[in-house]
C-alpha cells in the first residue's frame, strides 16, 4: 500500500493506493470517522463492491444511496435524492458519507455532504481509473447545469481518499482507457519524464499490470496533490489540470453528457491544445504528434465532431474558465509544462476550432 | 452611518448600517466588486426597493432575479431558480450576487452564491430587522428540507453587509415584531446592559426611532462579530446565538413553515429555554417573567401550539443541534450569559414541553 498526503492545513488528508483496500478492515474503519455513514453508490458498482465495504464497517452505522448510473444524472436533482437519504437516515453532523464509484458518483456525494447542515464529512472510494489519479482528489465536488458541465458545486475536501486499484479490473476498457487521458495529461503539464515513462508503459496500463498501475496512480495523485496544496481554490496554477478540459466540455456539452466519456473528450481537447501551442510556435509538430500517437496506443479518440468552430466556441465560452469575456485556455509552453493563458491571437484560436470542429454550423 | 468589521482573515468584510444606503451610489458601488451582478429579491421588495438599488449600480451590467415571497419557498428547487437565471446570463466567476431582502431572500441568494461554479461573491442587502440584526451576518446560508429547517446549505461569507435602516419602514408590523425577538436574543445570551436598554426602549423600536434602531442594530451586529469571529463554523460559541432555535424549529415544523414567522417561534423558544433554565436553577422565576413581559410589550406570541410535548422532541431531535442522539441546548446560566448544553436531566426538559406544547400527540 502507498501512501500520500494532502497538505491542506486543518484540511490535509491522506490518499491510500493498493489492491484490496477497500475490503480491508483495518484501511476502512481508519478512514471513516463516524458512527453514522452513507454509501453513495450506483447501480452498477453496488453489486460489485458495495457488500465488500459494508463488511469492512461492520461496527458503523451504514446506510445506502444507490444512484442511477451516468453523466446525465449528475444533476441537482440527484444530489437532492442523497440529501433526502441522509434526513430519512436522521443522519447528523457528525455523519460520513463513503462516495463508492467513479467520479461522477464521488462529484455527487461530495456535493451532498459539503450542502448537508453545511458541511459534513466524506470519503471518496473511487473505483474508476478517472477517479483515482483525479477527480477523487483535491476537494472538486459538484453537479452539471443544462447551461454547462460542473457550473453547480463546491470546494469540499474530503476526509481520506482510498483508492484500490484492484477494483479497476470490474471496469470497462472504454473507461480505463478514458481514464488514460487524465493520466497522460498529467505528464503533459507537469512532468515530461513521466510522459517519456508512459510511451514506454502505455500497452501494461492496458493490461493492469499490478506495478505500472500503482506506479502511475501514485504518480498522478503525487503532481495533484502538490497543485492542490498551492492553489486549493483554483485562482491559479491549479487551473493547468484543466488542459483539454475547455475543448473538451464543447464535446461533451454538445454531444449531450454521457454520448462522450469526459476522459474522451478530454483527450481530444488536449491534442487541441497541443496544436494551438504548435500554431502560437510554442511547441512543434513532433509535440503534437506525440500527443496523438500517445493517445491512439491508449485506444482514445483524435477527432472531434464536426459541430462547427462557431457553436464550439460558444459552448467553450460557458465554461468557467472565462474571465472577463476572456477564453482563458491551458496550453503547453513545452511537453512537461502547462500554461495558462488568455493572452492568445483570437486567429489560431479560431484556425484550431475550424481545424478540429470544422467550418460548418 | 455606522461602519463595522467581521474580522475572518482573507475573509473579512464590512458591516454598513444606516438610513438610505441602498439608494448611495458610492456605498452601494464600493461594496460591489464585480462589473456582472445578479440581484436576487422578491416580489414583495422589488416594487419597494428594486430601482434604486439598480439605479445606484448604473455603472455595471446588473440582472434580476425575482423570486416568490416567504419562507415556503426557501427550498433547493427556489435556488436552482437563481443558479437558471445565473446561467442564462451567463455570468462568471467575477460575478456578484446581491441579495435584497429578508432573510430567506438572503439565504437563498447567498447559497446559490456558494455553489454557482463552486462559489461566487455576494453581498447582503437586508430589508427586515431580522435579516440586519441576525441572518444577513455571519455566513450561513441554505435552504429548508421537508424534514427539517436550513438542514441544507454552506458558509459562504458575504463580501459586504449593508444595513439600510430606512428600509424597516416599509416593514408590516408583524415582521418588526418578529425581529425584536432576535434582538432580545442577542441581550439574553450575551450582554445583559443590551437587554436593560432594551427593557427602556422597546417601544421607541416598535416606533422605528431612528437613533434607537440604528443603536440596536449595531450592537447586535457587534456581538454576532464577535461570535462569529470566534467561531466561524459553528463549532462551539457561535451555537449560543441559537437561544430559543431548537424549540422554535419545532414549532415552525409543526406549523408547517410560514404559519409562524421564525421570530415569533424563537421568542416562545427563548421563553422555553429561560423556563427550563429555571428548571435546572440556573436562573429564578423574576427571569422567566423578565422574558415574557418583554416579548408581550414587543407584540410577540408567549404561547406554544399544543402539538404535544412527544411531537415537539421528536421535531426538536431533527434539528442539527444534535450531536450523537444528544439534544444540545442553549440556556441562560444567568440573563446575559447563554450556555450550550446536552447535560440536563430529560425530566426537566419533558416538563417544559409538556408546560407550553401540552401532553396530548
Amino acid at each position: 500500500m502507498q501512501r500520500l498526503n494532502i497538505d491542506l492545513g486543518a484540511r490535509s488528508y491522506p490518499i491510500l493506493i493498493g489492491p484490496g483496500l477497500l475490503e480491508d478492515v483495518g484501511v476502512m474503519s481508519g478512514a471513516v470517522p463516524a458512527r453514522d455513514v452513507m454509501v453513495v453508490t450506483n447501480d452498477v458498482v453496488a453489486p460489485l463492491y458495495l457488500a465488500r465495504v459494508v463488511r469492512a464497517l461492520a461496527d458503523r452505522r451504514v446506510e445506502t444511496t444507490l444512484l442511477p448510473d451516468g453523466e446525465r444524472y449528475k444533476t441537482l436533482e440527484t444530489m437532492g435524492r442523497v440529501l433526502d437519504a441522509l434526513v430519512a437516515a436522521r443522519m447528523n453532523r457528525d455523519a460520513c458519507v463513503l462516495a463508492l464509484g467513479g467520479g461522477v458518483v464521488g462529484d455527487i456525494a461530495g456535493f451532498a455532504a459539503a450542502c448537508y447542515q453545511r458541511g459534513v464529512g466524506y470519503v471518496q472510494v473511487p473505483t474508476t481509473l478517472l477517479a483515482q489519479v483525479d477527480s477523487s482528489v483535491g476537494g472538486k465536488t459538484g453537479v452539471n447545469h443544462p447551461g454547462g458541465k460542473n457550473l453547480v458545486g463546491a470546494f469540499h475536501q474530503p476526509l481520506a481518499v482510498i483508492s484500490d486499484t484492484g477494483t479497476l479490473c470490474s471496469l470497462p476498457v472504454r473507461e480505463l482507457r478514458a481514464g488514460l487521458a487524465e493520466v497522460i495529461k498529467y505528464g503533459l503539464v507537469a512532468d515530461a519524464a513521466f510522459l517519456d515513462w508512459l510511451e514506454s508503459n502505455v500497452e501494461k496500463l492496458l493490461a493492469l499490470d499490478p506495478p505500472a498501475v500503482e506506479y502511475a496512480v501514485r504518480r498522478c495523485c503525487e503532481i495533484k496533490a502538490a497543485v492542490v496544496a498551492a492553489d486549493e481554490r483554483e485562482h491559479g496554477a491549479r487551473a493547468l489540470l484543466n488542459l483539454g478540459h475547455t475543448f473538451g466540455h464543447a464535446i461533451e456539452a454538445a454531444a449531450g453528457y454521457g454520448e462522450w466519456l469526459h476522459g474522451e473528450a478530454v483527450g481530444v481537447g488536449m491534442l487541441m491544445a497541443t496544436d494551438l501551442s504548435r500554431r502560437l510556435g510554442w511547441v512543434d509538430g513532433v509535440a503534437v504528434q506525440r500527443v496523438r500517437e500517445l493517445l491512439e496506443r491508449a485506444g482514445l479518440r483524435t477527432s472531434a465532431p464536426p459541430i462547427g468552430a462557431g457553436r464550439a466556441l460558444d459552448l467553450m465560452a460557458m465554461d468557467k474558465k472565462v474571465l472577463g469575456g476572456r477564453i482563458r485556455l491551458v496550453l503547453l509552453a513545452r511537453i512537461g509544462e502547462g500554461v495558462v493563458s488568455g493572452d492568445y491571437p483570437a486567429a489560431e484560436l479560431q484556425q484550431t476550432l475550424v481545424a478540429h470542429f470544422g467550418s460548418a454550423a
